[in-house]
């Protein structure tokens, strides 16, 4: 408790862009977000007063950071596991677990816990061996497979479409781990974001459709447009029944294929404030950033509903450089659409990196596509139409 | 400049929670607001990691703190306009000018310049003696007369009603400059907040009704309730005018009477970000935070539609101590009401003193206003209904 505010220290373990956007919450909260950033320039870090420069890798670090924390989270999944069952052991609040964290690290255990729970995920198998590997994919009956790396992937890295099985052979013998999926024949990509508190209430998030590119989301759509009503609330009440069974705490993005023909699998689990919940900031009545610390803090959670019938967030990814400054682009931008929302993380910029995103909401989907595909275009290139 | 991001960096002499709330905008525009604050405790410096802590009269530490700002604004009314002066002739970029600001920090210089507009104002007069007071109630016929100190006052400090203009001696004695004022008779309080940049483009919000008691806003309606389009686009052409006039850059709120018969007068200016657009942070396209450093930089601004029908902002003021905490009282109030929009400004509770506000959006002005006013009821009392 913060002895001069009365109100709780939330402690973020990362310095992104998440961190920094949940700063932003927390200040309406009465808060100051404590934040352990790796480096002085992080997003987080150049806009946090409560800023620890330290490595989350470091036991010792984790310890100082979290002294007088009423609680710790996360803004990436890199701490070690053991650091937060240490920590835990200690006596430090940490939300979520690290045995609920797990599921979210390790793509092997969140298959076999969904599997388990007898959620749908695509047809898997956890192998060792080019062998395995050649026995899954012929009990598929063929056709390409997906391997991915158990740990440390994201925005498409650790994640390999395999034409042939003995494709695997380079993967294994880096020693990377390894399970491999069938190839999921995809209508499109479809996120379902809740927070779960410690007392158990879950609040569910309008489900949304991701568009990807390069294996890096490019732009969400709020709500998922043609999503059947049950199509939705099965989005929802999988989410629900994953954060429940999962004791999650805080923010769960369900990431999920909507496959031909209409069902729903699982793709993947991120247990913190994500991408696919961005456009939560002005589309919905509470953000996802609020809704993390009000989970985490064990408050009751706030409303989730859409404040505009369609919203849709673009990511903004670093363009080539030279050319008119990110300063110059931002003037044009505001000239000729002065109701774009645009958020930038303080980041310096590099070809392909996310450093930023725009959300515009409004009445027609199409449209809002548009302008906002333009306005990431604007904030990249420095060119429009 | 930044050379870390490419983003200007703006500073904010002041610490409060106008700063604070300003630190939320910067923070998505990809900037760090800079901030001099008088002490760590203040709420902007909780929250912001560019804390600068020095004395606002002190012109040395001006100095410093303006070096590396790209321009210079304020959340407050009382840095010496000489050290204005003395900066702007020095290089830095002062935004509003030290003369334009002299119309909001100087009541007797803004009578002056809104008369010679011909804006309508109360009929007033500067006085230096009992003698002139006299002539003036006796030349309006008689009844209670209005005294404000030229500068100072805020929330209702420095403003006397005199029922009888002998009642104007003791404040002669003490030496505070005066002006007097008919007392108008009015219906409510307006409020025409706009934004101009330097360029010279003006953006208006909607005109809003405020509610005082004893003297302090204690609620905001968006839009003003039963104000005919006319009274709307005159009370917003008034704002427009006078921001145009005066050169105001940044936000400019026009605090106006609505008197019996329906016409407007102005009461006061302000020229920094304002409590009768805290709404905006919810209710508008752009918050007045974003709005006010838009303005400054000279980006185009923002758009400032509703984003809701109606929309209301209750002040929360500090309680009698003692009971459960201000973090209870959170605990409490989401409960009961997960859409309430709440911001916290960081500071010790003191009765009577602004420790929030709260923000309720929907459709019913009467029903808002009930909300607004329990949620405040909540975090000031820690009881409801």
């Amino acid at each position: 408790m913060d002895s001069r505010t009365g109100l709780p220290i939330v402690g973020m373990v990362g310095g992104g862009q998440l961190a920094r956007m949940t700063h932003q919450a927390a200040i309406a909260l009465g808060q100051s977000l404590r934040v352990l950033a790796a480096s002085p320039d992080d997003g987080a870090a150049l806009v946090v007063a409560d800023t620890v420069i330290g490595d989350h890798t470091d036991l010792e670090a984790l310890r100082g950071f979290a002294k007088g924390c009423d609680v710790v989270t996360f803004d990436h999944e890199h701490v070690p596991s053991d650091h937060i069952r240490t920590l835990a052991a200690e006596g430090v609040t940490v939300r979520p677990s690290a045995d609920t964290l797990q599921h979210a690290h390790d793509k092997r255990a969140m298959r076999y816990k969904l599997t388990a729970l007898g959620v749908p995920v695509p047809t898997w198998r956890a192998v060792t061996s080019q062998a395995e590997v050649a026995d899954f994919a012929s009990a598929l009956g063929g056709g390409p497979i997906v391997a991915k790396a158990t740990t440390g992937g994201y925005d498409g890295r650790g994640v390999w479409i395999l034409d042939d099985p003995s494709d695997v052979q380079r993967l294994l013998a880096e020693g990377i781990e390894l399970i491999v999926e069938e190839k999921v024949r995809l209508r499109r990509e479809l996120a379902a974001v809740v927070a779960r508190s410690p007392w158990g209430q879950v609040a569910a998030y309008p489900v949304v459709e991701t568009v990807q590119r390069d294996g890096i989301c490019i732009e969400v759509l709020a709500p998922a447009p043609g999503l059947t009503v049950d199509a939705a609330v099965q989005a929802q009440q999988l989410a629900i029944r994953i954060a429940t069974e999962l004791e999650v705490v805080g923010v769960l993005a369900v990431e999920l294929f909507e496959v031909d023909g209409g069902g729903l699998v699982v793709n993947e689990l991120a247990m913190r404030p994500h991408n696919s919940a961005h456009w939560t900031i002005e589309g919905a009545r509470t953000s996802q950033f609020e809704q993390h610390l009000r989970a985490v803090l064990d408050y009751p959670l706030g409303e989730t509903s859409l404040t505009a019938p369609a919203v849709v967030m673009a990511n903004v990814l670093g363009g080539p450089s030279g050319g008119m400054g990110i300063d110059e682009r931002v003037h044009h931008l505001f000239a000729s659409d002065p109701g774009v929302r645009v958020h930038l993380y303080g980041k310096q910029v590099r070809p392909g990196r996310k450093i930023g995103h725009v959300t515009v909401l409004g009445e027609d989907m199409r449209f809002l596509r548009a302008r906002a595909a333009r306005a990431a275009r604007w904030l990249r290139e420095g060119v429009g139409d």
